[in-house]
């Protein structure tokens, strides 16, 4: 308790642990824009109290409670919360990654943890089997704190490195050559100015424009701030006329963003940035020849608020899109300084940047309203972005730094898709193009140079491992490829990181399902064929499941199911994506016999196993050379972006160009779905060299 | 004495007042980009501590002393400043308006207080007579505080309610029939729009921006902020999709700067500023049909800083620019306050607003460095600015609004000529015309629709009552008019405001110098011809002096005399003057006899007998049919561009046309101005009407 520093007389407990200062409730509420909600605005943690980092509207709506410690092993991060927070809302203000799909529901019983000792309230769930109840195994999200704790994080809950940074040297090399004139949004000058005489006495901003104009810098439609009118006259006369400018070319006009004193230093670096709802990548590139000095990838922190973009809104309408952008940024901001650090370069030479995300992701980075994405009909806020500056997004980079966020025409097919786009380049060739990026959502474009439709087909998380008993991403760990002995139905698999398995990845999903179908263990409907007399399948409750790997060949200790319900999932998945194939080509007067290209983009596709997604359903049953798979293409178009303005241009122009079709209440697609929910599908006409190998 | 809230070991005693926070000396000094730095940013008293409002490098160049209370009567001010403060300084920090043309160098002799009680230490001046001492007249910049004070402010000293305002009810509806189509730069728009559908689903932005161009706005170049984006979603539905945007129409684009629910008031107001050095004036003007709703005027608090330019460049350079800002939009939201009370407006509704002023005000103001103004080759920092927004520069409008600064080419020809010239329009007409502003400065522009000349003569500040014992400004109290018997020497003269005498303000300087010199009570060259034992004419130390009003005629309870050294600066200053006309013409090829017209402007020139400022040499000897005076044409100015984007252009155009011919080394100017020093002047054959009336 102290004495809240605008109204001595009252008594508060809400501290700002970065400032050390108090607050009264009304002032931490007040809209005002007076004094202690500047201090507010200019400071992340006011939101924060000691008792565990809640939003003011959740520390507003409870009763000051006694605070308890709750320690994280292994890592030991501590953190002090008050009575009743959940350990999930714990972990998160501690900022410990917790694997949490379902956004705290209780419904995917993922962000499992051990009680090693202290007073909880936990409620009761059948995600937990008796074992683990017995092993002191408890949900994060269903556990209360009622005294110092402290929990385990057991290795399946864990969050890992991510397998797949980048595109790798090959296709960074490519990239390269894609450019071939390198002009960033930002560019920094260094001039050598005419002092000036009493016979040319125009104005300092004058002189610096000619200067500018001199150096090739565009200056016919040149403004600036007042910061730089401000520090103007000292920044040209402190080093004898010498002085570099940084200039950043928008859309309309050009703004001299920054003066300094002297030639400045000649390195100006670049950022790339993908901001997946799974997995944020960056990279740092050097924008004198565009080489990749660095690339690195993690966990979108976000997670802790759900694997998908809707889970992801319900967070933010709850506590705050700023608690959202919070999470995002910090993700970034650490992901940047491993680049830099790695690359041996200052984040202050940082000075051109440009994110490609889907449009939940850039309005929730941006701090921009994204619940009506989630609300029919489907509204972003904003589609299309202007050069933004870091500084004033949080980017922890040169604050004057340009930043292009890749415009996204639709709720649901964002920059990311445009990103992909510029970067395949399939709009400007006359062959008929499918691209599709299986992430959690399944956007799919059609197209070519003289038109594009795109449409989103709601696949779900699953094969990110979301709605999975036993799924999860493409991590060490992951098993992603199988094969099952039609005789024993014994599998053989191989894992990520040549490690024990603790889980099942989306292309094992998908070998699983085929093998299951081929070796005649489930029906084309999904339903099992064999029952639990069978070693290999086994009772869950209610549901029959499939023993994927025994607890001795896992690193968790437990049996690795594959239960109905999972199955149930993974057709729905692909029967949605399919549908949308089939549906957009439809609405374009197209079919699958039509089409000249098959792009599959997204980390999901790097361990597709072709012939088994075709199998499966997922995809059509068409000439196998069709198919490109192309990575992640959506850091590709960033990369692009970040170069050349040619690329920030052709974003523009697609996004624009994009007819978006809505499936929500579309009846095609609900037929199509319909028709889809059976391996591979309902008419198996449609899937010829499936017919063949299977019975 | 507390604790630093950044660092609790460290003891200090820079208070906040305005936070009741206290800072260590480090923090105060910190320039990093941290969080101590930016509470300072946010808040203009940081600067201040408890002793009385000190610059920080002031407070850090001190120990720390003893606190003692000074009371200024009759207002009751009270201030508590540290000992060895002087009680110009504690003015200043009090907000109690002085008059201190000099800027406390001790030189002017304006700053005179009456002591009542108190410990002070005082240094001896000349510029107060025995009498005063013995009546403990005091110079508030030659004393310093060693107690607790109570001083009072003498009938002279008090600063008084400035005579004219702006432009007169005639004037006011001459200027609105000028101006044909009312186009502001920023505009609001009340819109209903469309609800989205699923069939119509672009964004909130784009949405927006297509009701907009619906409504007739150029959307063409288009663009926002953050935080207009942030607001957006809510803002359009809260009403149903009834929203009211704001646009400010810039140089090369548009930009939405607000969005708000329903739609929104439909009164937009404006402001038209005029930052004299001396004075500031204010119009309220409705947006709607440029009605004049209400006019303010006041003193310029920057005066307490000295009178001229120069010294208010001083002050910034020894305390910071951003105390003279403070002190200029102290006095101009003052103003705004009595205009928006006096008219019933709410501040909020003023959306759009000119400022108009000399190349020092508006860097002043708008915190813009200003030193290099002062010195070869005369340098402003910027001569051109962008639009700005209110809240950026501290007008006590709508944050967003729209402000436009005019522009002005030179270090000492400013916004407020080019302001001027668009109210008189000579540069689209075809007449030679010379246009002069005896302000302070004396700016001149020479030249007719095909080409604009500009100069600064350097006048000095004797006109507006600087440099002259009793000068003053035209407010009540100064004498105007005089005459003087040729046969006794006495004057009988009328004084503004109809009240007693308290000193000479311009015009008077200029009646009574021509009345001396017709009378022969002085020679052309400005020597007295007449001793000290006529009872008009006294000894004051060395110098001889004219009485103008014996003390039992006045208000100031002393005899108003007029000095042999007053006499000197006033022939000074109308030589400057009438050598800048001479060879601003000389260099164009033209002589007096061409000059088609000659425009007088500025408040000196209301009280102006042409006659007398011919036969002192102030004015050329032309046909008086020439002349014609136009009042205060900076405030005009700035309200036709704040009414018209034609007249704002027409601003830029002017003064990118104008040539500025530099008068400080150029030696044509020099043998001019030497010629000048002669009632009327050197070469009397320049002026035939005047030979023929003095011997």
């Amino acid at each position: 308790m102290g004495k809240c520093i605008n109204h001595p007389d009252r008594e508060t407990n809400f501290l700002c642990m970065k400032h050390n200062i108090y607050l009264c409730e009304e002032c931490l509420k007040c809209r005002d824009p007076e004094i202690h909600c500047k201090f507010r605005s200019s400071c992340p943690i006011w939101f924060m109290d000691k008792r565990g980092g809640k939003s003011i509207d959740e520390i507003s709506d409870k009763k000051t409670e006694t605070q308890f410690k709750v320690l994280f092993k292994p890592d030991n991060k501590e953190i002090t919360v008050s009575e009743g927070t959940t350990l999930l809302e714990a972990a998160v203000a501690a900022d410990v990654p917790l694997n949490a799909s379902c956004n705290g529901k209780g419904s995917c019983g993922k962000c499992k943890l051990i009680l090693e000792s202290g007073s909880i309230e936990s409620a009761d769930t059948p995600l937990l089997s008796m074992e683990e109840k017995e092993n002191n195994y408890i949900l994060a999200c269903q556990t209360t704190v009622h005294g110092d704790i402290s929990v385990r994080i057991p290795e399946e809950t864990l969050e890992k490195k991510l397998k797949i940074a980048g595109m790798g040297k090959e296709a960074t090399d490519r990239l390269k050559g894609m450019v071939t004139k390198i002009t960033p949004m930002l560019e920094n000058f260094s001039l050598e100015l005419a002092p000036p005489t009493l016979d040319d006495s125009i104005s300092d901003l004058d002189r610096l424009i000619r200067g500018l104009s001199k150096s090739g810098c565009d200056t016919d439609r040149i403004t600036t701030g007042l910061k730089v009118m401000r520090e103007l006259a000292a920044a040209m006369r402190d080093e004898n006329w010498k002085v570099s400018a940084s200039v950043i070319k928008k859309r309309n006009s050009s703004e001299i963003v920054h003066v300094a004193p002297g030639n400045g230093g000649t390195t100006s670096m670049g950022l790339a940035i993908d901001i997946g709802t799974t997995s944020i990548v960056v990279y740092l590139v050097d924008m004198a020849d565009g080489s990749i000095l660095a690339a690195t990838s993690g966990h979108n922190r976000q997670s802790a608020c759900g694997d998908d973009v809707i889970n992801r809104i319900v967070c933010a309408e709850k506590d705050g899109v700023k608690k959202l952008s919070r999470m995002g940024l910090a993700t970034i901001n650490g992901l940047i300084n491993e680049a830099i650090e790695s690359a041996g370069v200052k984040a202050d030479r940082i000075d051109n940047v440009v994110i490609s995300g889907n449009t939940t992701m850039t309005h929730l980075i941006l701090k921009i309203e994204p619940r009506n994405i989630r609300r029919e009909p489907y509204i972003p806020s904003v589609s299309a972005f202007p050069i933004l500056k870091a500084g004033n997004i949080g980017l922890k980079v040169n604050p004057t730094a340009a930043v292009f966020v890749m415009p996204g025409p639709a709720s649901y097919v964002g920059g990311d898709i445009v990103s992909g786009l510029i970067y395949t380049g399939f709009h400007r060739e006359k062959a008929l193009t499918l691209f599709i990026d299986v992430g959690t959502n399944g956007e799919i474009v059609l197209g070519n140079k003289d038109w594009l439709m795109t449409a989103s087909c709601s696949a779900g998380p699953a094969f990110e491992g979301g709605g999975v008993r036993w799924g999860m991403r493409a991590e060490d760990g992951a098993i992603e490829k199988i094969a099952i002995d039609p005789e024993t139905f014994v599998p053989t698999f191989s894992v990520v990181g040549d490690t024990q398995a603790r889980g099942i990845c989306g292309s094992g999903m998908i070998d699983l399902i085929s093998e299951m179908l081929l070796t005649g263990i489930i029906a084309p409907n999904g339903n099992f064929n064999i029952d639990d007399t069978h070693p290999r399948i086994t009772k869950d409750g209610d549901e029959t499941a499939y023993i994927l790997a025994f607890a001795e060949e896992t690193s968790v200790d437990k049996d690795i199911l594959f239960m109905e319900s999972d199955i149930d999932n993974i057709i729905r998945s692909k029967g949605a994506v399919y549908a949308g194939f089939k549906v957009l080509l439809n609405q374009a007067g197209f079919d699958f016999s039509m089409i000249d290209r098959i792009i599959i983009a997204g980390g999901f596709g790097q361990y597709l196993d072709l012939d088994k997604a075709i199998i499966i359903g997922l995809l059509p049953d068409i000439d196998k050379d069709k198919f490109k798979y192309i990575g992640n293409s959506s850091i590709a178009g960033a990369y692009l972006a970040l170069l050349s303005e040619d690329f920030r241009k052709e974003a523009i122009d697609i996004s624009n160009k994009m007819t978006y079709i809505d499936f929500s209440s579309n009846t095609q697609f609900m037929n199509e779905f319909t028709s889809a929910l059976f391996l591979p599908h309902t008419n198996i006409e449609d899937f010829p060299s499936v017919k063949k190998i299977i019975r």
